[in-house]
Formats: C-alpha cells, sequence, structure tokens
C-alpha cells in the first residue's frame, strides 16, 4: 500500500507529483545528480553549454554535437533591435527579473517555431531562450546605467560572453571559468517551485516562452532565487567578521533564520556550496576584499553551531550562501544575482517543458490541477442569500 | 486515517493542497459559490464591480464601498504613456496573451506599492490590475489595427468601458450588461491551473505582478483559457447546423473530444453555461448571424447523446462552450477571447495572492515545492563516470 503523504497546507512537501528523468536531488547523501552525472562531475569537467546538451537531450555531446550546439546558441544571442528599442522605453528604476519577465513574453512573438508543437522545435525554442538570457540581463544593465548595450560575439563560451556584453570587456580565463562553474552549479534541481511552476504552466499546453515567464516570477520570490540577494544584504549588514557572533544570536532570538543556511531538501550541505566557496575565497583575494568570503565561513560555522546548541537542529549551508560572495567579487550588480540564477536555470526550465510535453515515459493526464478545501464560513452551512445593494 | 490520494502522476487531480476562503466548486451539484454565494445569483444580480469587491473584500460592498470601489478601479484605467509606446513597438501579429503578459511585467514598475508587503496595499495592487487589464487590450486591438487607442472613461462602469475603448463607441446597456453578466461568471474558480500558478509563485514572496504574469501563461493553454477559441474555431468549421452529426462522429472514431464539452471537476452541466446560453441566442439573433448558438445547441445534445452511446459516459458542458459564440456575436475578435477570461479572472487571481501571502487561516509552510521520482536510468543503478570530451 502507498504510503500516505498529507498535501493540505503542507505546501507539497514530499508529495510526489511526477516521474522525471532529468536531475535526482539525494538529500540525505548530498548527491544533485543532472541525468545521471554528479553535478560535482560537471562542475569540475564540463563548460555550461555541455551541460545544457546533457540536460536538453539527455546526453554529453560528442565533439560534433557540443560544435553544432555551441553554434547554434552562438547564432542566437542576438536580441531583435526592436525588443531592445523597447527596453531603452523601460524605467530605469525596474527590477532586471522584471524586465527579463517581459522581455521573455515579448520575444515570443519573434520565434519562427512559436506554434510549432514538436520536440525538436521545442528544442530550438530553449537553446534560443538560453542564448539570449545572458544578452537581455547585460543590455538591461548598461541601459539602465546610460550606456549602450554591448553587441554579443559569436566566437567565445557562454560565460565569457556574458562578462563582455556586462563590462565591455574579454574577461580572463579564471573569470570566465569561474562565471561557467557557477552556471554549471545552477543549471538544475529537479523539481523546485520555479521548475514546477514552469511544468504547471506548460501542462495546459501553454507555449513555453509562457512557461518560462512564469518559472521567472516564481525565482524572483525571496524565498527562491531572490535568496542570494539577502545573503550578501546580510553580508553587507554584518560588515566585519567580528559582528557574526552577535548578528547570529540576534536573529536566533528573534525567530528569524539566517539566510542562504537551510534547504527544504538537503539534510546536509549542499554539494554546489563546496564547489562555490574556494571559488569565492579566491575571487576575494583577488580584488582585495577577504572579507566576504571571511564573513560567510565564519556565519556559516557560528550559525550551525549556534543553531545546534540553542534548538537542537542541523543547519546546513545551501548554494545561495557562497554564490552571493562569488559573484559580488565578480563585480556583479547586486540585483543581477537573481536573474543570474535564471540565466542558468532556463537550461533545467526548458528541459522540464520539454518533458512535461512530450515524455512518453510518464504519461499523466493533461494539466496540474488539484483541489482545495473549501472553508469559507460566511452564511454558516448554507449559501449566503443575495441581498441587493440598497438592502445592504 | 486520512484517505490516501494517488499523487504520482495524476496532475495533483482530486489532491488538496490547500484551504481556501474564496470559492467552492461543488462538482456533483453544478454548484459555483464566490465567498458564500452563488455564481448564478450574483450574475443575476450583482456586477463585476460588486463581484470583484466580494472576492478581495470578502463581502459584498455597501453603497459607501462600493462607490469607493468603483472610483478606485476608475482612477486607475488609464495605463502610463511610456507603456503605451512600448506597445506601439510591439511585432502587431504577437498574440495578445503574449502582449498582455508582457504589460503586466512591465507594470510592475510603475506600481507605487510594488515593494509594499501588507495587506492594504496588495488590494491596492489587486485594483490597479483589475482596472487597467481591459485598457491593455483595447489598446492592443486598436494599435495592430494602426488605430489610436481610446482613452478610459472613468464614468462608466468596467464592463461599458471596455467595449467602449475597444470599439471607440459606447455600448448599448443590453451589450454593457452581458458583457458584464461574462466578467462575473469568469471572475472566479478555486484551484484552476492558473490560480494555482498565480499561488505558487507568490509562495515564493514573488510580488503579485510576477504572480499574475504566470497565470496569464497558464490560462493561455489551450487547455484551459485557450478552450474558448478552440470552441469558436471548431463551430466555423462545422459551419452549419446539419455538419454536427458527421463532425461528432468524426471526432469521436478519431478518439478526440469535443472542444467546450467536459470538465475537470463538474460532474454535470456547469451552471454558468446555462446563463452564458441564452445570452448567446440573444445577441446571435440581434446581429443576424443565429447560426453559431444553433451548431453549439445541437452540438451539446448530439455530442452528449453520441459519447453516451458509444462510450457510456456523460459529458457536460462546460463554460468555454456558450461563451465563446456569445463572445463572437459581441464582435469580439477570437484571439480576444482568451484575454477576456484573463480581464475577469484578475479578480480571482489576485483574491488568490493575497491569500496565499496574508491568510492567518490557513497557515502552511512558505512555498509549494512537491518531489518527484527520478527514473532516469543512464547507467544503470550508479551513478554515470564523467568521460571528458575527446575520450566520447
Amino acid at each position: 500500500m502507498e504510503e500516505c503523504t498529507p498535501t493540505l497546507n503542507t505546501g507539497l512537501r514530499g508529495v510526489t507529483v511526477a516521474s522525471t528523468k532529468i536531475s535526482d536531488v539525494k538529500g540525505a547523501e548530498g548527491k544533485l545528480i543532472y541525468r545521471g552525472f554528479l553535478v560535482k562531475d560537471l562542475a569540475e569537467n564540463a563548460t555550461y553549454e555541455e551541460v545544457a546538451h546533457l540536460l536538453l537531450y539527455e546526453h554529453l555531446p560528442g565533439d560534433n554535437e557540443l560544435h553544432a550546439f555551441k553554434s547554434a546558441l552562438a547564432e542566437a544571442r542576438a536580441i531583435p533591435e526592436p525588443v531592445l528599442k523597447i527596453m531603452q522605453n523601460c524605467p530605469t528604476d525596474a527590477h532586471p527579473m522584471d524586465i527579463l519577465q517581459a522581455v521573455t513574453s515579448l520575444l515570443a512573438s519573434y520565434d519562427p517555431d512559436l506554434t510549432a508543437r514538436n520536440r525538436e522545435a521545442s528544442l530550438r525554442k530553449a537553446a534560443r531562450l538560453i542564448a539570449k538570457f545572458p544578452t537581455i540581463m547585460a543590455a538591461w544593465d548598461r541601459i539602465r546605467n546610460g550606456k549602450a548595450p554591448v553587441p554579443p560575439r559569436s566566437d567565445i563560451s557562454h560565460a565569457a560572453n556574458f562578462l563582455y556584453m556586462l563590462t565591455g570587456e574579454m574577461p580572463d580565463e579564471e573569470l570566465a571559468h569561474f562565471f561557467d562553474v557557477g552556471l554549471v552549479l545552477h543549471a538544475e534541481h529537479s523539481f523546485n517551485a520555479s521548475t514546477f511552476s514552469a511544468r504547471q504552466v506548460a501542462s495546459t499546453r501553454a507555449h513555453i516562452y509562457s512557461a518560462v515567464t512564469a518559472a521567472l516570477g516564481s525565482l524572483s520570490g525571496e524565498l527562491h532565487g531572490g535568496a542570494n540577494v539577502r545573503v550578501m544584504e546580510m553580508l553587507q549588514k554584518i560588515g566585519a567578521v567580528e559582528n557574526v557572533e552577535a548578528y547570529v544570536q540576534q536573529e536566533l532570538e528573534a525567530g528569524r533564520l539566517i539566510f542562504g543556511l537551510g534547504h527544504a531538501v538537503y539534510q546536509t550541505d549542499d554539494p554546489r556550496a563546496h564547489i562555490l566557496a574556494p571559488m569565492s575565497q579566491k575571487l576575494g583575494a583577488r580584488i582585495g576584499e577577504t572579507q566576504w568570503y571571511e564573513i560567510s565561513r565564519v556565519l556559516e560555522k557560528t550559525g550551525k553551531a549556534v543553531f545546534k546548541e540553542k534548538k537542537g537542529i542541523d543547519i546546513y549551508v545551501n548554494v545561495d550562501f557562497y554564490s552571493a560572495s562569488l559573484y559580488y567579487a565578480m563585480g556583479i550588480p547586486i540585483d543581477l544575482f537573481t536573474p543570474l540564477f535564471a540565466l542558468s536555470r532556463v537550461a533545467g526550465w526548458t528541459a522540464h517543458v520539454i518533458e512535461e510535453q512530450y515524455a512518453d515515459a510518464a504519461p499523466k493526464p493533461a494539466l496540474y490541477r488539484p483541489a482545495s478545501d473549501y472553508v469559507g464560513d460566511y452564511c454558516g452551512p448554507d449559501e449566503c442569500t443575495f441581498v441587493p445593494i440598497d438592502d445592504r
């Protein structure tokens, strides 16, 4: 007999809603797996382009496949002139996530495959979304700062090209590599909130741009992709290593959590954090601001110890904890941290949309449509009797 | 002991995910209830403004409250000049739902309450979204047809103002009333796919514009709000009453369903269809095109009879079945049918977002984050061993 998982008002925690071949989070072991491969191995050995191919095409590319996929991405990087013009009419204080969401909706109209309903067309649309996200965000950061957007280059990697478009300067190898590893680590994470949003929208047979737009909305929340921003703000608020202890005590007493510590799925450290931390340390040293990494390290130790001692609970470091100081050391504006998450995760989202719409392995009744428990008590057990406005 | 509902690959059908005080669908009885009131009573007696107030403020407004709410809506109707300019730069063949989605994301930046986190601010944001949706869609329909947008009036009803902005002419009383009834009937429907998307995004603490954007994506799917378009296309394809029988047989033999017949929740006719049908009949007569209503009526009877006889299943008419011919008889372009659904449902979506974010009655762990069943079989039971590209 199936074990009963409560579903009412539990945020669907632990409720298994679908089969997937895309990724697995082994929470107890601290393992994250993309289509069979440990993310740790991928981060150490593969580029974002290889990983995006793995997620979309279900296998790591061979030489020719990788060449073709990289060319497809590089060719699709530019965004249409009218869309750039639209961005130039947007209020400069708009949040980058709102701009990314709006532009994603607009780009639908420029996709020649928009209404095509087959896996191959969807894979092309996915590649276009992956290719264009960095261009949108780099262009927006320049536009809001009164600078002309830097057109994409087609002869450099996905990671290097983003940093080039953002700053107008070619990043050195270490910087581009660290950014690439960050992309690999954020590319996919099973049925997290934004991916579930994307699949949920796709289940109505809405097009892939709509599904990705919904995922962007979900990611923007501070409990999800917005968390890396909150981590950086917290580090700045703490300011120095010697303030960590007091900060932890204060948050504990106020009944709050420490941003970046704790995760819905892992019961140990997030494997991605262990890869991000040394990069954060190294880049911090490079720019002469070692304090952000140092505060993070002490905060991790102190936070874990204090929560264990005072509350008897083990808390673990998650992906947002060290990505914050890493991106900061790269000179990236803090309000672009969540968009960076999106730049990478769009590979996972689109893989899930395609699986949702074309999977033959796991058929399900179309459309996620849950039930709810009506607890309205407006007129007792009966329906209310309508009273015209003059008699109210 | 709680009854076990299977959750794997069932699209969450019958899985109760949250408590709500907003609405109830009594599928077996064919009753739809908004905060205690039968939708039938509301459609016969209340305006859309009263219903939107009921959904958002949890009670039907008194005289003064209604006056204040109507004023707030009327004052918020206009959309910012730069947004209109942006729309003028959009490709004229863009789908109205994509435009509505993009503009919703853009409007976030113009809301003075965007970052305010309290129920009152959220209610103001909800009213602005409700007020602006008709303006966006009417303006878009004119822009794409090379006409200047008609600015909203503040001295007429929500329904009348939309038709006025769309055509540039004041609708007569019957037309405005029928449109208003259509809005009332589409305003809310419990945890349908788009509402669930909105709540799901809101659960990450994303802002209300993001949540509504996601709902728009979900609604655009042909299995959800896109269905009323498919119904009208089907009626046009059938073309005449005498072709109905053959069409039904053909669809049955091909294993397809009839658009507008069948619903996930009702086990009887959708109560909304019974209110829409006579309006469709009356307006059809008024424009001298009675065939769409007549085809619908015969299709309903024939479809029900044939599916019962041949497949032994009872199928019932849903909300999309008669709204299609009703909107058509109003002279509304077919690709605006789904946006019309959105124009109305945005009241329900925003009520649900507010309930999700501020309900004290039904606390739940933040964030809908389900689990999934990993069925990847890439390297057998073990993780795959990474092979560098040169050795693949």
